[in-house]
């Protein structure tokens, strides 16, 4: 379950919105953030949700898992999809996730996040917005976390586009 | 999605493992945790997951969003989930986990994270637990969060077993 899997690269470059000058969301858009988790966050991770598995802290318990080094929280990683919705959509309510935890997510793995729009409903003055969500090695095709995200969104304006690559 | 959803008092009080003396997980067996998460919680959450939503610390954008007051983040919440069961089986690896936003989670809310064993199954010498993942407010019926998890354990002795009630 942990068997690595890749996505075409040009998954990985498609369009980041219709145009740069559109600001409203649309199916097919892309969200985008980059991050690199350190020991320091893990253990700020382990000190807030109280989750102290030996695997994010352990080299031997990581090894003898069948683990390289000490590993992310699966749930940290995961915490980068809300993060990139309510940052460009402040005020967005989560109302479901799924996670698939493909390939381990190592102290110090240069990470991309990337949430793209699937589909998109109107009820009364919110949008009811589904987004597939992924975790990618960046500059690699290695996905290490999918899913995907429904949220509630106050209004489509992306307070911060990206821009098409 | 956000409507209220009750379980019968019955399953709140399911046994937790088959017998006092067994330390070895079965189906159907049960492991809890309370949790009240503080403001101090939800701003070092933030602080890690670098997720600034004003919904979880600021009362008006919170009110204007139809809830009662400040909210927790919910994939803090969840982090209950991989929390209790890497306590009662260290070294255990997060393979999935579905999340249902059903209720808000407020700040000093008396929370109660249920995870029961559904399906265990045995792969050399691992095991591949399906649990049910739910939170519950304690004392009430009302589940705020549920959804499914699988993990890998190295083995099935529980490390912290819990009691029937």
């Amino acid at each position: 379950m942990l068997a690595k899997t890749f996505v075409p690269r040009q998954l990985l470059v498609s369009r980041c919105f219709s145009s740069v000058t559109s600001k409203t969301l649309k199916v097919g858009d892309v969200l985008r953030e980059a991050r690199v988790f350190s020991s320091e966050d893990v253990k700020s991770y382990a000190e807030v949700s109280h989750d102290w598995n030996p695997l994010h802290f352990d080299q031997e318990s990581a090894r003898k898992a069948g683990f390289e080094s000490c590993l992310v929280h699966g749930m940290l990683v995961s915490s980068m999809f809300p993060r990139i919705i309510s940052a460009h959509f402040p005020g967005a309510v989560y109302v479901s996730q799924t996670l698939h935890f493909r390939s381990p997510v190592y102290i110090g793995d240069d990470i991309l996040g990337i949430v793209q729009a699937t589909t998109l409903r109107q009820t009364k003055n919110k949008y009811i917005v589904k987004f597939s969500t992924k975790c990618i090695k960046n500059h690699s095709e290695l996905v290490l976390l999918d899913g995907e995200a429904t949220a509630i969104l106050p209004n489509l304006e992306v307070l911060q586009p990206c821009h098409s690559e």
